[in-house]
């Protein structure tokens, strides 16, 4: 090759440029999944990743994102999202709130938005030798609540097996006794007269009440997710339904293929088909077909604060996400969706909450977190990494003499905004026997967002070895 | 085929029954499409309608539906609505605030909601000698917001076209002086300036309030409607346009329909077309196409007592909603969705809050409304008629002495719930013109709702008489 090279110059020459010219067309656009349970942050991580990219101009702010560090990077604009009919993903407002005199978080996710980025850069020149001009990728972000990501793995059961896993989750105690209220009135329902509405609706009320109540108590496990949160769904008959019990799956047993016609069994069976085919099947058809690259963000330190419940169903919840992401294999979203994904970030998120020195820490205990369906993927030819992060940094550390000691503390402000200087404690690297909660807490604190002053970068950590991870072979 | 008959009976017999069968089953379901402008009344129509059906027991209540006067009726129960993501029409809410100890009105309505009611009856014995069992009507009810329903029209127009129509309505003086802020903002607007989505968004909220305060002052061709009422499009883009000034259109002639890429004024073009394409025509199609009959609801009175402008716009708004209404005729709603709408009622609502011999004079006001449009319904082999209702009748009227004269009273309750005697005055057999209301208001009352007591049929007005026209043929 090196030959005919010498031997035909010009030629050569339009055949790599041509190969780098559809190399560019393909590659020029990114749409990524920022994917993670309710409260893990992911309206923070967007905000930040944003305003990371536009406000990029400085390579001591970003050392780790080559584009930067390359000085390569021309400058990145908001442009206009590619569905219009999605809210767009409020980052100014987030700004605003952000760089207030008094900060406040941005609020939480209610429904689906968006935020398309345009990000122009000079081609390095490593494979650009021939050519000169710049180059533009298109990055695509979705935001969507966390509560609605875990119903895929609904689409790959009946209303039969659906049930069963909800009592299996209902075994846990603490869990039984909130669903108080919905088992009185499920044991009143006679399943095989005829169908009413009403009294559907009324229980399904209950459960939706008992799902609610759950996550305020830190559960995760949560299904169907648009009981939680219905959006536009608010007041539809496809959210009136609920599981059976394990009396009642007993007594229906195989009458559960052919229910009374018009009877309410056969109204809650139909419901929670409608349920798959008509909300999680668009959802996942309209959002997840079409991405290419993942961030799933994981709060484990709020799980630790709130106990051994909390943390294992952290654990569950991820062992039931990460099952139906497991990308390559004959798994239900491939089968149904066939995304393209071909990297994958696990992010430990809040990592501003712990000193610096426990944060090796904290990606351990994700990765004992992750581990069985990690290997799936990583079998599976996707590349993925894990990391903790802090998407806007509310925190600085430094030391602190403790009886002539030196300990690592941290300094931020507390909920009511009072400055204040703590050592959270260790981070454990794998997760703790349930006695060990019984002996002592995990106090990890709640923190204000940073005073931003005049300032209109966000601080963060590990954004831009996140932002390089997922970007950088795209912008070379 | 006298002859055959006498000579083949059983045959003739079969073939009979055959065809009636056929007939059945063709006819045995009506959807409804109750169409209104906000605050016409169309959430307490439809709650009185599934009142009348599901509580009809005794023909007093309903002298003139003949399925009821002549005893055929059997039973009415509500039944699993058609699309279950939509919100189940609440009824049930409307009926326990309407009996609860101080009675309040419904509801209005917020997006799409749906009832569907199972009608069982006995055959008429006029057709059915040969046949004894008795038949089933289902009836499929759709609510939503009146604001989405002058949409229609744009879905003839081009985004300049539609600034043209805006700005014809922003000549009213009254209305000009409600979008003063509108105008500030737009009139800075660069639109031939590189895109800015920000400014647009701004400016389209200052477009949707003034909507919003025009809605407040009585008026009711406001468009976009969803710019009123967003639903889950709130924050959308598919909402941030508004139309162009007199002054913009005139200054890009022709450069509209070749703008400038990425410019402001491609944009908002851009999503006009989107709001069409995306919002409007789904909205029809899904809801519009399938129905059989229509009720029309125009709250004729509310217009009076706000004066010549609210009344002027509603005429307006009534031509608009006809002119796109017109069944039969190649007109929009014809070209794209093909209805086959046989009856159509227009109703003037709240005829309880006029004395009974003021009726008339009512029907008369909205036939003066509607004479053009009706005129060409009529031709188009539509059935149309004419009345004046009451859904859920507030007053009960009598006779009081004035001066010794006899005049006729209504007593009901005012919005504070005390009982009143009133002669609310005369209903204009046509617009007055607008020196009429320089000289003198008219002001027919707001009433609470009537106290029920322990009874649960709702008191009306000719709700009879328009289920009799809806429904009667399909109950023979």
């Amino acid at each position: 090759m090196q030959t005919s090279f010498l031997q035909h110059p010009n030629i050569q020459y339009t055949k790599q440029k041509l190969k780098l010219t559809a190399a560019r067309l393909v590659n020029n656009h990114v749409n990524l999944a920022v994917t993670g349970l309710s409260g893990s942050g992911k309206t923070a991580f967007i905000t930040s990743l944003v305003n990371q990219l536009i406000e990029a101009n400085e390579a001591a702010h970003l050392p780790f994102f080559s584009v930067v560090r390359e000085s390569r990077l021309i400058g990145v604009k908001r442009d206009v999202q590619p569905n219009l009919t999605f809210s767009r993903f409020a980052y100014e407002d987030a700004m605003v709130k952000l760089t207030q005199t008094s900060p406040e978080w941005p609020s939480s996710t209610k429904g689906i938005s968006q935020v398309r980025l345009k990000i122009k850069y000079k081609k390095s020149r490593g494979l650009s030798q021939y050519l000169t001009e710049d180059a533009t990728l298109t990055l695509d972000i979705t935001d969507y609540p966390g509560e609605w990501l875990l119903d895929l793995p609904l689409l790959d059961m009946d209303y039969a097996q659906w049930s069963r896993h909800c009592q299996e989750e209902l075994n846990d105690p603490l869990r039984h006794d909130i669903a108080g209220p919905f088992f009185t009135a499920v044991n009143r329902l006679d399943l095989n007269a005829e169908g009413d509405e009403l009294a559907l609706q009324k229980i399904a009320e209950l459960y939706s009440q008992y799902l609610i109540d759950c996550q305020t108590r830190g559960y995760q496990l949560l299904q169907p997710g648009r009981f939680i949160l219905p959006g536009e769904l608010s007041g539809a008959p496809v959210l009136h339904f609920f599981p059976l019990t394990d009396v009642q799956l007993q007594q229906q047993r195989g009458d559960l293929n052919k229910p009374v016609k018009g009877s309410n069994v056969e109204l809650l069976s139909q419901r929670f088909e409608h349920y798959k085919t008509k909300v999680v099947q668009p959802f996942y058809k309209d959002h997840f077909k079409g991405f290419d690259r993942q961030v799933v963000l994981v709060d484990c330190l709020s799980a630790l604060n709130r106990g051994f419940h909390s943390y294992q169903d952290l654990q569950k919840a991820l062992d039931w996400l990460m099952g139906s992401f497991q990308y390559g294999s004959s798994n239900i979203l491939n089968r149904l969706f066939q995304p393209k994904i071909d990297k994958l970030v696990f992010a430990a998120s809040k990592a501003d909450h712990i000193t610096p020195e426990q944060q090796t820490n904290l990606v351990k205990l994700l990765e004992s977190m992750l581990h069985s369906a990690r290997k799936q993927i990583q079998f599976d030819g996707v590349s993925t990494e894990s990391t903790a992060i802090s998407a806007i940094r509310a925190s600085k550390s430094g030391l602190s003499q403790l009886n002539g000691e030196s300990i690592p503390v941290l300094q931020g402000r507390n909920e009511q905004g009072a400055s204040i200087t703590l050592f959270p404690g260790e981070v454990p690297q794998s997760c703790p026997s349930p006695d060990f909660w019984k002996q002592q807490k995990f106090e990890f604190p709640k923190l204000s967002p940073p005073l931003m002053n005049t300032q209109y970068v966000l601080p963060h950590i590990r954004m831009d070895q996140v932002l390089d991870f997922l970007l950088a072979d795209k912008l070379i």
